[in-house]
């Protein structure tokens, strides 16, 4: 009786994102959609990531770029199973995209799946994916005004992650001007300030990201 | 009796830009359409070209942003013609953004009009403005790898730019593994690593844009 409901309500994307998360849930697979610019360094936050969970989580990967598998090659290196996305030309993943490589991978043996969408802090955050969490991670060399320029990306985010910050000293940027234009369009979002090459801020990341996982499927 | 066969050859947005060009070209207006990822230091790098530039050469610039006009401001700061488009969350400019701008500046009194587009490696890629160059911003902290993931955006360059070299020291960056990547897309392309922040490289760039300028009306 629901589903002609949902038609109405949703999109076509919408609806298959809705069969993403349902897929995922039936799965018991928890799901975080990763979004930023290009270079704020998304696969080394999974990388990051992933070195500091406990082994007995089992982690898989959907690598979304507009052209090249460079990152689904680093992700296998690491002896995870990635599946990867070549839009080629499209400027975000989509949930049909995601779907599809949904079906590739071995769902039963994944307990935590990160989706790495495409390098753009426009685009994706108009795409729900059928995610459990939307991380958005911004980077301290791309400035400390882009919450206010691209609001809806942070607007959207679960989580918003701050990159780089080892080269805080070395670049002009207002850590509190970076807070207040999050506040401004996210005013709850938990905001970690980290970074992937000295491994600052990694532990508490990953602690709330453990506790989203436990209270998820509990 | 060329409109006709025009209009089956372009799309609407060719055809405006077209128009775009054709406007610029009456006045004698030198155009650049900036694109890079956010944060890469599309505004500086305005900046910083103007202050090397003859001051006899009149300047303008549009401003795209998804949302927010900070960048207009310190445009505006510094004496220049700005207008602001605001995309509301669209990922690019288009020619007919442009031509509304163009449509609010004193072209009579500009010579060289830059045109920042909306920070983006992807979609900005597939929208002819109607701009003499095209020029295409990569920066140290993105990382080396961006010409093989975005490859459109560097094919359609006529320029590239390399900026906040002054973090090459800092960071994983191959400049050879990046050189590589812009000739496999773009084979003859000038490639100009600079920095905004100590001033390195600009001169060479800034005499580069001159001779195209010179070259444009003459």
């Amino acid at each position: 009786m629901k589903v002609p409901l949902m038609k109405e309500i949703f999109g076509a994307n919408d609806q298959v994102a809705l069969e993403n998360k349902a897929l995922l849930d039936s799965n018991k697979v928890f799901s975080v959609n990763i979004m930023a610019s290009p270079g704020a360094g998304k696969t080394s936050f999974i990388l990051a990531t992933v070195e500091r969970l406990p082994k007995s989580l089992k982690v898989g990967v959907v690598e979304g770029d507009v052209a090249s598998s460079l990152d689904a090659q680093t992700i296998a290196a690491r002896g995870l199973p990635v599946v990867q996305i070549n839009t080629g030309g499209g400027c975000h993943l989509d949930a049909p995209m995601v779907q599809s490589a949904l079906n590739r991978l071995p769902l039963g043996e994944i307990n935590l799946l990160f989706v790495e969408n495409v390098g753009n802090l426009v685009c994706p955050a108009y795409f729900s994916l059928g995610t459990h969490l939307n991380v958005t991670i911004a980077s301290i060399p791309e400035g400390h005004d882009k919450p206010y320029k691209y609001p809806d990306i942070f607007a959207i985010a679960d989580a918003i992650v701050l990159n780089k910050i080892d080269l805080l000293p070395l670049v002009d940027f207002d850590l509190e001007y970076f807070r207040r234009g999050v506040s401004m369009v996210n005013p709850e979002v938990p905001l970690f300030p980290i970074s992937c090459k000295t491994g600052e801020g990694l532990e508490e990341w990953v602690r709330w990201l453990l506790l989203k996982v436990k209270d998820a499927f509990s």
